[in-house]
């Protein structure tokens, strides 16, 4: 467990250099990110390097005992490099050519572009691989940010036939998938083949479940391209990408397995006050400390991403810029989102930024030090977070790299999949019902019920798991049933989970496709509700009311949840259970509840705002509520905090010993 | 009274064509509609011609006793013919091509692309005008769907200067027309003339109402070269088109005038859903119903464009995919809206569509079969319906083709006319004022009068109405003003009758114009409302609120209803009324039930949901309420149903011999 | 005091001009603005000017005693001048160019343009400039409507690069200046700066500053043009432009300077539909009368651009046609805003138009006249204000030229600044905070307490206010500090001020910059909220809550308000106080009325609706309420109107002559 910050040293005079490596050891940050934004300072003119401020640089933090995360510049190219590559631009959905002037100006599938990016990651892989102060390389930045993984431009279609090419051999077979006979759609050769833009009305759901993989796909080869010059250049050092929250554009599972470890940047309040996720009630509640769950999910989520390695490389130190509004974190908030990103098994939290910059886009973002170099309020939190990781340190008798290396997986599932979210939002049939939203409220009760949650693709190993929860795997690969059939666990799919083909077609015998032989059960009809119908459900688990989506359901299973008409809403026995609606949150609840008590997992129910997560024989406890609380875990120890948990609080509890086996599974 | 289908044999092996014929039979089916979106299994490439699958289908609905409406296919051109006539796609509002990839991807001013349908409809004319199966003919499919009326490219200017040029004869008696000299538009010839978009501001209203009408032509003129075709292969054969609800963007009467039939696409909840007009509460009570006067007032309205003859082309089975949130219909839902078009003098009505496709943009639109060719809810509706149809035929001692002539018009008129549509929209002065809702909301007060309304066009006979009424007549003709000259029954002109030239002026006496002899009267100033302003009304008549738009009036008139400054709000004598404001559901109910007991016609107050209509001697009885009620008509006896209606149920009734003349007028 | 309108009598057959010319005399109208959009009856095609109407027409005018105000036609080029220069239309934000078809079609910066604008002024001033009719000439009409000062065409991009080089001299200082090392976006050359639109995500902040000045200072160049051209022909007559309301997108001090007389255009009604600003009580409430501070806030801004000389050159006399709602205003509201006008200075107040068009754009626009050529309600309250006019003269013993220039500055000053307003909408931190609204509040509070305030440029001498209000000068340059050092007065800053560099900076010393010898504080962090959170604030000078904007402040003054927290609110002691966030409207009268108190201004709590302004020995009082209220000042008679004021009603006072130094300052 450590500390690391994001750093731009070419936007300050290099006589500070030595002064904020010295600030930063007194806070005690450990690693400093750097060089992400600095193609213009490198090489200001085609072919002319200035390599001697980075050298001198990294020099002065090594000369501090920092560790560095170098950035390739690849997010921010030049404007001579632009304006020699002009076909490297992005063009968006309308068929505007996207600018320069901002950053991430260009798209995934140039390959003139790539090009110049294995040029500069080279020369600087080859100078900087060996480097003693280089123990990581981030390759870009944040994938995907201002929505630009579809593009939409010449290059894109050239890369996008040969990728149907590729997949489809010949254009029959792409006919037959796409079923384009529908509305006269079928090409008579690849070449004929348009982007799904602009058409019309929607184009075929197949066509753009096609692009976006494509799309996907281009970041994938991207990110590979520099992992393979780093690899050779730099052999030894962590290779990572920092993500972004609520981004599902790319398979990030599948850059994910290119790299050594996970990363994420982290603002929780930007994202409360952005995302049509949450209700007016929940952004005005956690309106300075952020919703209760919004670090936990992606937390979660990146570290299977990461194969169980999470760093966070961007962590909120007091109120951005760039969401509607821009509010303070309430104090301590900024040490209870560092807490909660260990907890959930970071080995570092890296803060976002060192010095708040006076000029640029971002010059009403906060950093660990004002525009005027005095520490902002979050330079104090850190160093608190700083002693306390001592503190835990010396409870746990571990030093801090152990602490790093502190198991943090759950005994629950929670399986996220890219190209299922790409799916169901192509024809969400009810504006109501997203994916995402639905896995995130999912994830939400378990974590209510104090279950530690593992997020996994639809390719990780199951065995580990008492409880396993698809909330809508539209398409069932063979592997995957395979998979499920040999699963020992309790089985939870959700609604529309098996109603798509790998084609976007629905399964020959309907949903759930693949899965009726598990789940012995039709989806005859489907029910897409708006906001304001939702009706009542009741049987032997609980009562309350469905949402947005509602199956109509043929199966001989017992039934645990029925709507009014009788329709079996949640059903399954012994092992396999199948919910065919969107529940209300406490419906959702206890249902939950229910799955867990036969997967012999405790729960409990947690008070508002308060959430609970351990790691190894450390319990968190953290308090995200409006109100003061007192929570005590059984069976263990205070080493930080107190029982008394004000908001924004954290306590940090050990297991006693003999306690170890029984608290919580 | 028969009932059809729409079918896709081009998206089924043909070893399940027997079986499907079977099928239909089986559940009473008699018509079947094809072809229309087949063109790329036609011809796949260009001229490569495949009748074969066609020939063999027809030869199969043949045998197993069906009519066959045959679709020309010009809603789909293949994309091969789409890159041979690029300049054929249109263009939209914004200047983008709007591409291939779904459908409607051309833009009816395109004489290359007419060329090509020319092409296509004289062969298949030729080969299938004598076949025995074929009984009607379809030109093309749902004209203006995904907004295709109004395309501003190259090709649509050129149509518009040639159509201005026509029209005007000389570019002076344009630029008088249109009142150019207001902001120095004055043009030099027609060449400068550009079209109505991307202007700073609004362009010139009389500019924009000009393009509207040159597009309306073009669909007109397209619609026109198939039918000449198709009247010279397939004489006798009934030729139709399939209209939309609520779509307005070209002149239905026009394009009607040149086929034999009128048809519209049916879908009560995806509707409801959709639209605008539809307050939050309606939205909610008739989620699975749809609007009580949905159906009616469409039915009533494409009567009228079909000279008095309706078929229903598509008629929703189940949920849709196409609307914001696509719920499952009640139980009977479906055959409650078979009776309901029935009712209104349907003489078909064809379910859309057969089987449910599990592939292309609507695969999560419902058929009267699943995928999985077994029977959805609606096939069993209309197994009902049909076996109704028997039972009534019976009681009426009619065969079904009879029952198919039953007379069904009303002896209320209201006056829809496209060209006042458009030229209130263009400038609305109130957004809370629409002229579509405005008509809708006095069809929907006069239907919960019980009173059965034919929807006109501004050159039908009025003679034959006891009660006219003209909800926004923009501009009357001399034509029409001579003919409510003639008119002998009760008349009512509604706000902005009679306020605008042909040319879109403000008539020199002011509004109503024309009108002025008829109903002495005069707009001096109008008061376009927010929606949150709805003033107090009150006088002879009744009381309540006027809202949206609010006439200040000169006339000696008597005044039945006053605003609270005194000025008329509602006047006329004798036979002839003008209301000069819009007015709330309660007091135009009541307004209306006046004036038609000035007509002699009897109304009665129907319970919430209940709606009435007669046809013949039959008097249909419906609930699209969330109760049930009992009803029971005076002077008539059951034949099918119940006097207790339940939700979404129907009762239909015989008027008893004696009763016929007596009963509602 | 006098009365004018705008004719058009290129609309009118020439036999009508003398019958309208004496109806203006009936009316009392002296002033008569023509001729600004034009040009296509003056120029009908290249180089065949037709001046004979335009002769007759002065000739008519002149004959009847009537002044005219002579427009250049440059707002709309015919369609002929377009096509030879099609380089000079807009182009869209979106990269779409805006066409001809309505009016505004050209971008300030094109040079073709302004050579066609330099050709027919000239000829134009040349013809009329000595004619005794013309007493003023009017530059154009209306800069910047329907949203032309940003333009984003090659032709916009030249003239960037020049003003930039222009500005900065070398790229390099540029780049320093924008912080473009940032996101590497330094640039090598001017020549590869580009338009801050279609950018990626949002550009540099200080790209698009200065952006907006270069637009500003195109239309400083475009208007100087036609000045220096009317100097040279017509020297004497009062060069005048109109005004918009809430319009900021260029410089209106900059282009006053170049002018002798600011006038605007007040549509109260419409301008309350459409804005955000007011909430929707506030729109309901004020219907028919519009805001009470509407006209108010831009009679006193104007003023200020036209270095204290206002017309009013378009006055709202009826409905009008571009807002959502159009009604039709209260019974005298027509005459309440004339004399709102004249009691803050205008001289001349010109109804808009003469006689409503029958044709175009503007057709349900109302003028003196309808269509019919009958009087519109309007005319008669003209008729009502003029001889009103003649009352006060008689009872002021001042003629109407007296009247003119009674004084009308108050000793209150609001600093109002472009440039502030620019920089701080570019990020506005919160989305619920906007420049211009949270002045307008400032503005609306000090008139509910019945001062009389001046809204001056931060150029504007400060010398004879004993108040000075800085809502939130973003940028003190160092002329402003000294004079503000100077500054005797109560001085209020309030939140934002001097937190910007001119070069879109924070100051080094972090906000307020400057200004921190004067204000010794320190504004060390920025909480953006949204409206639904308010937090609370009291102190020794009231209570209630901080919205939108809240700066946590370190300091040593004196604090009046605190927040919660008790972070200082509202500071400062003697002569300087600070407000670190924006208040509720009543805590903001509260703390306005204290500051008023300080520098002996008397207040008072005005009922609400009414307001009050004095000019020269005058008090005039207004009644926006929906009430009547009785209101008496003291010390003064009677002259026009009672005691008793209905709604939209007025009474104008005259202070008794012992009196006149005692009342209200
Ligand atoms: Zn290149
Ligand atoms: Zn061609
Ligand atoms: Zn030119």
């Amino acid at each position: 467990m450590k500390l690391g910050v994001c750093y731009y040293p070419e936007h300050w005079p290099k006589q500070r250099w030595v002064e904020d490596a010295q600030h930063m050891q007194r806070i005690g940050i450990e690693y400093v990110r750097i060089g992400e934004f600095s193609w213009s300072t490198i090489e200001p003119k085609s072919g002319e390097l200035h390599w001697e401020w980075l050298d001198e640089c990294l020099d002065v933090l090594h000369a501090h005992g920092l560790k560095v995360i170098l950035g390739t510049p690849t997010a921010t190219p030049p404007k001579w490099l632009v304006d020699r590559h002009p076909s490297m631009l992005a063009t968006d959905e309308q068929g505007r050519v996207r600018g320069f002037g901002s950053r991430r100006h260009y798209t995934f599938s140039s390959l003139e572009y790539r090009e110049e990016c294995h040029r500069i990651v080279t020369i600087m892989a080859e100078r900087y691989g060996q480097h003693p102060a280089v123990v990581s390389w981030q390759t870009d930045n944040e994938y995907g940010c201002h929505d630009t993984i579809l593009s939409y431009g010449e290059t894109d279609l050239t890369a996008f036939r040969l990728w149907l090419s590729d997949k489809y051999g010949t254009v029959d077979a792409l006919n037959k998938a796409w079923g384009n006979v529908f509305w006269s759609m079928d090409y008579r050769s690849f070449d004929e083949i348009e982007l799904p833009n602009l058409t019309v009305t929607e184009a075929n759901p197949s066509h753009r479940l096609d692009f976006q993989r494509c799309c996907s796909d281009q970041v994938v080869a991207f990110n590979k391209l520099q992992v393979d010059i780093l690899r050779q250049y730099s052999a030894g050092r962590d290779l990572v990408h920092n993500y972004m929250g609520f981004f599902t554009a790319f398979d990030h599972h599948k850059v994910g397995q290119d790299l050594d470890v996970a990363s994420w940047d982290t603002y929780p309040l930007g994202f409360l006050d952005q995302e049509s996720i949450y209700r007016n009630e929940e952004k005005q509640t956690y309106l300075r400390v952020g919703h209760p769950d919004f670090g936990a999910f992606h937390h979660d989520l990146y570290r299977g991403c990461g194969k169980g390695r999470l760093w966070i490389m961007e962590q909120q130190p007091g109120p951005v810029n760039w969401a509607p509004h821009n509010p303070t974190p309430a104090d301590g908030a900024v040490r209870l989102w560092t807490w909660e990103a260990f907890s959930h098994g970071a080995e570092m939290v890296s803060y976002f930024r060192w010095r708040q910059a006076p000029f640029g886009q971002e010059q009403m973002h906060a950093g660990l030090l004002r525009p005027d170099a005095k520490e902002a309020e979050a330079a104090q939190e850190a160093v608190q977070v700083a002693k306390e990781i001592n503190m835990l340190s010396a409870a746990m008798e571990m030093d801090k790299d152990e602490l790093m290396s502190l198991p943090s997986s759950g005994k629950v599932a929670l399986m996220f999949d890219y190209d299922a979210c790409w799916s169901l939002d192509i024809q969400p049939q009810s504006r109501a019902y997203r994916y995402l939203f639905w896995c995130y409220r999912i994830y939400e009760a378990m974590r209510e019920l104090g279950l530690s949650v593992d997020i996994i693709s639809s390719h990780a190993s199951l065995d580990m798991y008492e409880l396993l929860v698809l909330p809508a795997q539209a398409h069932i690969s063979s592997d995957l049933e395979n998979r499920l059939h040999a699963y020992k666990g309790i089985l939870l799919a959700g609604p529309r989970t098996g109603s798509k083909t790998d084609s976007y077609q629905i399964p020959e015998n309907l949903a759930p496709g693949p899965l009726s032989t598990l789940l012995p059960l039709k989806v005859e009809r489907v029910d897409a509700l708006p906001e304001h119908t939702q009706p009542a459900v009741s049987g032997r688990w609980g009562k309350g009311n469905l949402k947005h989506w509602h199956e109509q359901i043929s199966t001989e299973l017992p039934c645990l949840l029925k709507d009014d008409s009788g329709n079996p809403v949640l059903m399954g026995s012994e092992r396999h259970f199948y919910l065919g609606s969107c529940l209300d949150n406490d419906l959702l609840k206890t249902s939950l509840a229910k799955l867990a008590e036969k997967a012999e997992l405790p729960t409990y129910y947690l008070p508002d705002g308060i959430r609970v997560r351990e790691r190894g024989d450390v319990i968190f406890v953290f308090n995200y509520g409006v109100r003061s609380i007192s929570f005590e875990p059984e069976g263990a120890e205070l080493v930080v905090g107190n029982k008394n948990i004000t908001t924004a609080g954290v306590a940090i509890w050990k297991k006693l010993k003999d306690q170890r086996k029984h608290i919580k599974k």
